[in-house]
């Protein structure tokens, strides 16, 4: 009996299914393209074909109909255990993908015609484009976009600088929050939808990092790119404001902390594999007799089990609340809840995958700390975990904090 | 919205609200049974007034029919908010009460009518006493006790000590486990029920403990004490072997580390109420105001979450197996494999526990230090989890270790 | 060989040694007092007769003319082996001792014969009394004390009540940290000596905590408690301000966590002496023979090496830049880089002290939870330590990180 | 004032303002060597110039007759800020001669004239040429070398393969960890020197790991290389056996826990430079001015503190024991003891600066993470600390927890 993250529904146990079949293909080419930075781009072809990347999409439009947090968090696990670059580049298209599908349920649930005819129209591409989300900047913090949407006839100029832009590579349209001056002095922020090939556009070829070297996660610079009006699409509320949209959309995100833990797994195996087989001198035991190797293989056990459990609850609160609920029916104080359970969740998860991970080098002897062995690069890949936003670790801990204390949680950025 | 252990059933909810009513009560007299080292009498009472007691007995037998563990953990975890002592007084009864319905279960699926009756026989008598089981020994681990049964006319002598009788000023029967020598050179174990009054039978008023001070854990003493052959129940396997039948009462050890969560939950309701009221100078801001508090509270809040997640997905993967599985449907492997989860959780629970009353603790300034504040008594009280069988924590490991390892789990006691 | 913090004179060897003694001793009633509450008073007289409490005078006034930090952190530490209530007891006078040794000094290397005058006068009863310092107060941080001096004809009246009056039952003479209103806005601080038997001054015996309940920690009421001008002691700077003088007197409290690691070092004493003597079933090996056991032993060895070493060089840095400097020559950004320092020492020994005797709990088996067995009262004791000023772990962190970052230490109390 | 490790002496002063010196110098290109998995031969070429590889050795041989291990602790510290692959090298030869060193002295000592000649004749050679301890092998504990020599005319055939062979690129010659058979049953030990241009040497170009990537670590095999009898050098005690010499020897690897602190240290240099110069969106605050960044800038000096205090007493309790001590003075109790205080510091000292480099990563907000920021290479390197011998982290605990209960201290290999 294994205790990994169940999926909820039955399409969720067909697209886990599909994810663990892509898992034992991408694995084959993982440490291939580490080694060499490149972009796996017949993964996403892959993810594409195989209907992966279109799950959460409504069945009417070609999808599983995976609205279930549940499922997508144990897909997503599941895809990482293959690799974790290819993983977290799949997420940028399918939290969009999830989004847009949400809100053509609302727009269902509350009747709006426009809003249903809206929702149709982007439904319409949706399964045949890739989108990626692009949130970070340098200089400040997630959600205080600096990139600057200036209007002009017949839509806007957008101006700034992107980074941690994972998927670009194979992206056909970016989703770009940007900030633009509203009524009075009071910056707004909107996500404007931007194609690859637009005039201004630069995706560019410079990700190199310490892990998840294989997710695309390259710089964007905009420079006067224009976006036509029905591309740009402004949130309710002020800059940075953490309402109803923002607070779900971030959540949209918790799928990445099993990402993490999928790394770990992926390590965990590797090392039973290791210590399982392994003799050593003088005794020439398997390694998997001596009570030191059974203590440290104990200690990655639990540390997994946290990490699942924590994982698996928070996607089962967050579907328990949101499925069937809509638009007005979901509460800015249960939202920010939820958040607060995420966050817990997020802390616990990134860490103990990381742990996790530490730990199987250790039971490695010293193998692990050869390129040649997979497991070095599961310690990078594993590390871009707590840097992945919404929050940092220091925001997080303030967040909760205040929460919990029954205070606005917002941190003081 | 409060992320706290739910039940799992419409019975488990009435069963939860009545352990939340008794835990109201209970509240009020904890500090001064802790402080006299006197037994909650009159909460045992209440317990089975209420039908708590009673509650994992078939509704044909007076119960509440509660069957999923789940709903057990939930509902200890709720009692010991208002008092630890009490709550792990219950379950020594109620985990008694649980084995003997799940027996009749078995009986009834397998459609065996000796097993039947003899059942029902128990479950006629059971809504009106209260059991206790009497496991631990010094000098020993748990099962494989010392205490010896020796054949006599009729039935059997009874001679060794016990220590840990937890509700034992309260029982009317002690379930013993013992030893006797089997056929060859093997023992065996036994568990034979003696009453409260049999001769021979001395319960000691021995209990003076750094906490769980109520919970009326003393010695017991059985000097040939005469057990009926109808009241010696042999288990099959011997002495000390983990078969399904023992590794089933074992998981039924799982709502103490609920009840140890239950009182870390009360613990940060106390400091919850203390940060959100208190003001120091020289700012006279509200403790709560300061980042600090507010970051200790993030990590006090992590580690509940933590704590809760696991509970609650142990709990829910034994129900997943166990109910409406019964006899020869359960499989040793997959008992091991629930060991090896509680053990996790057990580990998990029962540390995090006792590190959010620390935090509190750390938090209250210096005011939980003194007696006055139940603080300093749930920092004593909480730390008799890792205490409870089984396993210790040096043992825990070596399971955990061994299980995932693919070896035969069982420690090298 | 051991490592235990070693004393750095050839008096300090003397005084280690006396201290040595004193502990074997006190170590046969610790245990009495702590279930009664009651106050040692034989050991303070003992430690008044063998010198101990005077040992930080000069020798011309019947010290042992102990100086160094080194010394008196090695001489607490093995007072507290023997019983951690006397240890922090004796050290409210110590710390005493040292703060006017160190005033004479001071005053002789400035050749100001006004002050070592003052100083003489003070120094010729010292070696006869037991002086208390007295700082806490509900309500605020320490050094921003709340009872206040206001003046009267030819003195002034203190008005007020302290907390933690550790052997306040014993002292003859309290030096109370207090305000006053300064010229113009401003407060300013001041100790004010009270003897005994002032008019005004409650000693209560109010004193009922978790642990270290044998140091007579109750409060303190003082009502209008007349306190002549030549017993008021205005302090340079304002209010809370952490000048020269108040660092140097907060640094000398680094023996309180040398405390901390005395009870850790007897807990694990008893527990090295526990599992190399007991045997358990079914194998009935040692239990030190089993690898388990080993494990927690090493990580409580790891974590007592941890608490030594920075205990020591923590000492040693404040020997080095404080023996034979003084008045001028001391300088305010020296001594705030001793005290972050002294912050992450405390931090670190304190903690650990803490894990030692938790680890030596878990190794008793459940032994150690009876309150017969002495680590029961040693893991009550120990958790005083991260109360004790200054400063509040919160606080702590501050200190630290604001002055690694060259920021105004000052926590934003 | 910074509390970084002290050197003990005079000479060690000049030697640590070398070894900063070098420090700086090899910082510039540290980064480039990582990235093409190059070594630094201008760096050894640099440290021999300056007479820093020489140190160890007699003033009359040329060296700086450094025979404290406070000061070889604080001189690789110190390297290892510049670039911990070129530390670490660097040490594979330092601690080559301050063993031969170390021989001279207790030659001199024991007024053994053919052993004063021995040494004389090694240590004339020694200062010119670059020496490589070899003793890891795959498949087998340090120590319990599988390589292996059998005697032929004139000498001896080794034949074997070595792995971690730090430094080897640069090696003139290698001294050989290998076994023999002995008289009767039992295997032997001795260190073969073998000439980089022996026949039957294979110099292997295959260092490609996670981290330490400038270090030259690759492989040697040995194919019926020839080792004339003066070149072979057999130790006393079986094979395996840690006899006063191999302690010894062992305990001159602590610098190499020093260089993952001096690592550490440079990763906080990069991030308090970061954190005091970078502001972020929306506030634009400084980050140093956020309390979160404080506390966990806090909690990174901490984990400093420990590893320095630690190092630094560890290489005192070395330095007062073994200074002027040799022969049958040195006790082999006493050894064991030093090792096990070893052992403690070892396992802290690389963990926490595991731990420092983490929490500046998560501190640099994501800047971290891209190659281009040194932090990258030190997470990698500083990685390293665990697998260095002796022990592995499951073997320390065995053996610190074996010292400690006076049992032969000797892991169940």
């Amino acid at each position: 009996m294994e205790f990994e993250i169940r999926p909820a529904t039955e399409a969720g146990r067909r697209y886990v299914a599909l994810c663990e079949e892509h898992a034992v293909d991408f694995a084959t080419r993982a440490d291939q393209h580490d080694r060499d930075g490149t972009f796996p781009f017949e993964n996403l072809d892959a993810l594409q074909k195989s209907g992966v990347l279109s799950a959460p999409l409504p069945v009417e439009y070609g999808g599983l109909g995976i609205e279930s947090m549940q499922d997508l968090v144990a897909g997503l696990n599941r895809l990482a255990r293959g690799d974790g670059s290819t993983a977290i580049a799949a997420q940028m298209h399918l939290a969009a993908a999830a989004t847009v599908a949400r809100g053509w349920h609302t727009a269902k649930a509350t009747g709006d015609a426009e809003a249903i005819e809206a929702a149709d129209g982007i439904l319409q591409i949706f399964g045949g484009i890739v989108v990626c989300l692009s949130i970070t900047e340098a200089g400040t913090s997630a959600f205080f976009p600096l990139t600057e949407a200036t209007p002009v006839e017949g839509g806007w100029r957008l101006n700034g600088r992107k980074i941690f832009g994972t998927l670009s590579p194979r992206a056909d349209i970016f989703s770009v929050l940007c900030r633009f001056a509203g009524a009075g002095d009071d910056w707004r922020s909107s996500f404007a939808f931007v194609p690859r090939d637009a005039e201004g556009l630069s995706i560019n070829d410079d990700w190199d990092a310490l892990g998840m070297r294989a997710s695309g996660s390259g710089s964007l610079d905009f420079r006067d790119v224009f976006v036509p009006e029905a591309l740009f699409n402004p949130q309710p509320g002020t800059w940075g404001e953490m309402d109803v949209g923002t607070l779900q959309a971030q959540i949209f995100a918790l799928p990445l902390s099993a990402a993490m833990l999928g790394i770990a797994e992926r390590a965990r195996e590797l090392v039973l594999g290791a210590v399982t087989t392994r003799r050593k001198a003088p005794s020439n035991r398997l390694l998997s007799e001596r009570t030191g190797i059974q203590y440290q293989i104990a200690e990655l056990e639990i540390d997994l089990s946290a990490a699942r459990a924590m994982l698996e609850r928070t996607a089962a609160n967050f579907d328990r609340y949101m499925l069937g609920r809509y638009g007005d029916d979901v509460d800015l104080a249960a939202l920010r809840d939820l958040m607060r359970d995420y966050q817990c969740t997020k802390w616990v998860a990134n860490r103990k995958a990381i742990d996790v991970v530490d730990r199987a080098l250790t039971l490695s002897g010293g193998a692990g700390y050869f390129n040649a062995n997979p497991l070095s690069r599961l310690y990078r890949d594993v590390r871009a975990g707590p840097f992945m936003q919404t929050y940092s670790p220091n925001e997080a801990r303030e967040y909760i904090g205040r929460s919990a204390l029954g205070l606005d949680p917002a941190p003081d950025l």
